[in-house]
């Protein structure tokens, strides 16, 4: 029998009607001959008001974290109990699994914690027994019987993990989006929804903040090889399908556009050019636990240089007061700061075989007037930081220019 | 060390304020130098929230029962974890226990679970590692691992079982009222909080609707002579201890008037008196999951008879249309009944060498020209059922005649 994990996230189970809606999509499944693992979130903002109550407590300190995990994994130990008896109720049977009752084994990292090993025999026979098993997501638990969480996109990961494990035909994520588009059909109205990716790309889009799906997750699916979907839980389409590289297919050069708003970037100018000073400059950011996306760095003719790097807005005004006294310290001429800038990245696997694909983006930026203020490459994407104000207008023009609304963008 | 055992109920823990009061009681019990285990319930209306969602899902029936379990047990988990991080927050150390993490081993009768087995082991390690151990009351796990939960007044049952596991010098149960009274303070201005009482007397007045402690709490309490106090979570008052009679001590004759106003009486009139007719009558009315609660029957000259018998005032119409089927069955001559009744008791050890009680309780009813209805006795209390109405009346002539008020019902 075919096996297919499906999970749904928490809009997808937001009330009792949504779980209802969920069943429905879960007992087709069933009707077409699969055997179905089920993986849940914590039902719409129920994991923000965990939060909140731990926030009021307010005592998040490393000893507290065990006691964190066992608060937040009650969400989704709601939703399978729920999910499992609807399912019953539309006459099919179904049982449901917190992440230890599965035994998902993990590290005791609490809040991040990793799976290091799944016990299947429950799972398979459920499937045996026509049975749906509804397991927890974002849960496991330690050599001690401790519960355990997996951080941000953890119910991802436990269906992927699951889909490995259970050599699944396809594990399924639905999401209140259609699937994965060629960039946010919200700033682009020709965006499309493509109907296959690779893990690569799908990881440059989920680390660029596409929002579909967890980078972690797509790893996770990339190393065993679990053919992946992203589709719609409102409604019945086929999604986009997240595999290995096919050789025989036409490769489009790029598949979409990727941006993120929430960025500003920050300018040491006039520093000596002397090994050792990016770790004095990066070393009091990341000891204050704020993260640095892009870095760059040009070597002026003076042997002093301008050094420049991106984080999160909201780390914007931290950031800065910290480099104002690290500038101090190291001598360099100033520091300055833009928190109204946006990146923006093209990501195609078709890129790694076709040379022309930059310059052909910067022509384009450069026809719209948009001046590029920072550039980072890897093999299979190309990201620039521009002016927040020209995003939408850059996302169109290089949606069109690469003719992505078209699928037309393919090798012959 | 002495170790407690101390139970918070959810209108203790209403809130994440409610916890650090009682986090509080619980750093006042460890700094008088007795090691804590910690037993909570889920916060307020936290549990009625989690039973709403199961209503909408609209599917109590055996198979879903186990789901019922998770879902419920979800409850206290929060409970454990967020009294966890406040304890630490206060400089104590703490861990929680989910009722499998403790390993509570129970039968698989969901939803009214009987616990089996416990095992001492971590909680003993926390007791000597002067870690303060606070475990999820009202579940447990069975052989499988699956959750289950042990129905109404779980968490008491929970703290003393573990107190009689672990041995505890105490089991202290705070409540939002001061300890177990004479009688309802709300309804007789003199009623008195008592210092002492029994536990077959605490049964008696439990199962009778005082409604402070489940009578299967006391039952095991009693089993096992686990010293049990009732006292307030508000304020610091001694409570009442709840113990094996006391030979040495003088002992009242009685200790408390008990009542419950949700009651209805039903009367089969001109019964045929033949063997197996109260099987015949009562047989439809246990099929219909209805509790029957006094019965009495008196037989007639003519070998007919009327037979009455009393159940919850909400089950009141459904008992009447059967009894009025099952009537015209068995050939009786009418079918009444009456749901303005409730019915009071006086509880008390000192019946038992104490003649006369009964008469001098019957005496008291009469001089206020109150009709008694039903009259039912065990070894230490008499019940009777009277009008509504009266109630209030018979509650306060019966405190003052047995003089509650004054400690002073006492054997010379």
């Amino acid at each position: 029998m075919s096996i297919l994990v499906q999970k749904f996230g928490g809009t997808s189970v937001a009330s009792v009607g949504h779980i209802e809606r969920v069943a429905r999509r879960i007992l087709k499944a069933r009707s077409e001959g699969h055997g179905v693992v089920v993986v849940v979130s914590a039902m719409g903002d129920m994991t923000d008001r965990l939060d909140d109550l731990a926030r009021e407590v307010d005592y998040i300190k490393p000893e507290s974290r065990r006691e964190l995990d066992v608060l937040l994994s009650t969400g989704e130990q709601v939703t399978i109990a729920l999910l499992s008896m609807v399912l019953m109720k539309m006459g099919c049977k179904a049982r449901s699994y917190t992440g230890g009752q599965v035994r998902i084994l993990t590290d005791s990292a609490y809040s991040r914690a990793r799976i290091q090993e799944i016990d299947t025999t429950k799972l398979r026979a459920d499937i045996e027994a026509g049975t749906v098993a509804v397991v927890a997501g974002f849960q496991g638990v330690d050599n001690e019987g401790d519960i355990t969480t997996f951080g941000r996109g953890g119910s991802d990961t436990t269906a992927v993990a699951l889909a490995a494990v259970l050599k699944a035909d396809e594990c399924q994520i639905f999401t209140d989006v259609e699937g994965v588009f060629t960039t946010d059909p919200r700033v682009v109205e020709g965006a499309r929804c493509l109907e296959k990716i690779t893990y690569e790309e799908m990881l440059e889009l989920a680390s660029l903040g596409s929002g579909v799906l967890h980078s972690r997750a797509v790893e996770f699916a990339s190393k065993y090889e679990v053919p992946l979907r992203v589709l719609s839980s409102f409604e019945h389409l086929p999604g986009t399908l997240i595999t290995n590289e096919d050789m025989d297919m036409e490769q489009p050069i790029i598949s979409g556009i990727a941006f993120t708003r929430d960025e500003a970037k920050l300018t040491v100018l006039g520093v000596q050019d002397v090994p050792g000073i990016a770790s004095r400059i990066l070393g009091p950011i990341s000891d204050a636990n704020i993260e640095v996306d892009m870095i760059v760095q040009n070597v002026g003719a003076d042997m002093s240089t301008d050094f420049t790097f991106t984080v999160s807005r909201d780390d914007y005004d931290e950031t800065l007061q910290i480099l104002k006294i690290v500038s101090d310290d190291i001598d360099a001429r100033e520091v300055s700061g833009d928190n109204k800038i946006a990146k923006l990245s093209i990501v195609g696997v078709g890129m790694r075989s076709h040379a022309g694909v930059a310059s052909k983006m910067f022509q384009v930026l450069a026809e719209e007037s948009i001046n590029i203020l920072m550039i980072s490459t890897s093999e299979i994407k190309i990201s620039v930081v521009i002016a927040e104000k020209y995003l939408e207008l850059a996302a169109r023009a290089l949606h069109s220019a690469f003719d992505l609304a078209n699928d037309n963008g393919k090798l012959a």
